[in-house]
């Protein structure tokens, strides 16, 4: 089994008011958007973050998916401390949660904050200096 | 704020239970095993997948993150109906759930199937015909 992810799915109680949060609140350009069923932002090569109704989720895979663990967060990396502030601010700007306030990330000696999104999914907005993406796409820690 | 994801990490009970299933269940290779304590899997360019105690995970985001909403799945997309099934074979022997088995999916004229990980984490393995990505990494859908 190759190990790949193609699709990272959020389930949310509004769909409309998701999408224009992560469209219009962080200025992100959805690749596609049927509006207030389902729309798809490109977030890596070959991957889509999707924004679906929970209860249309939960149909599909035939069980109540928001029975699942939620212990589970994103993170966006950026190039520095004050891109992590900036981040920060425009994502309590428009409407999200900050759950911690940029401060110094012990685990790799850089910058992180942790925000909620409408619907409480969690993501770390980070500055890590050991972080790298090489040109084939490979990531390298410290 | 530039679209993107750097990370997804999912938060366990058993580090070692989980990084065993992915690496040896599945066939996954880690960038990165720190015994016990976290492991990092290459998903897609750019992209780690993160198994890690969701104690740690909650003390890094200073809140309880298990308490955030779990409607939520990954997609692991691959070439073939017969794929789907080989893949779901391969994840029910390594211990995982199968949720729902491999079925026609209407909404994209494919096959999937949804199954969970050791923690109840959900993915969906699909075949979709209209799912492409691009040279320079551009899902188009249909």
């Amino acid at each position: 089994m190759k190990q790949s992810v193609s699709f990272l799915t959020l389930g949310v109680r509004d769909v409309r008011a998701a999408v224009a949060f992560y469209r219009d609140g962080l200025g992100w350009t959805p690749t596609f958007d049927q509006e207030g069923e389902v729309a798809f932002f490109q977030v890596a090569p070959g991957v889509l973050l999707a924004v679906w109704g929970t209860a249309e989720l939960s149909a599909d895979a035939g069980i109540d998916i928001a029975q699942a663990p939620g212990a589970f967060a994103l993170a966006h990396n950026v190039g520095s401390a004050d891109e992590v502030r900036a981040v920060v601010e425009r994502w309590r700007a428009a409407g999200g949660t900050v759950l911690k306030e940029p401060s110094h990330q012990p685990l790799f000696d850089g910058t992180s904050a942790y925000v909620a999104d409408l619907d409480g999914y969690r993501w770390e907005i980070a500055h890590n200096p050991g972080w790298r993406v090489e040109d084939d796409g490979t990531v390298t820690l410290g």
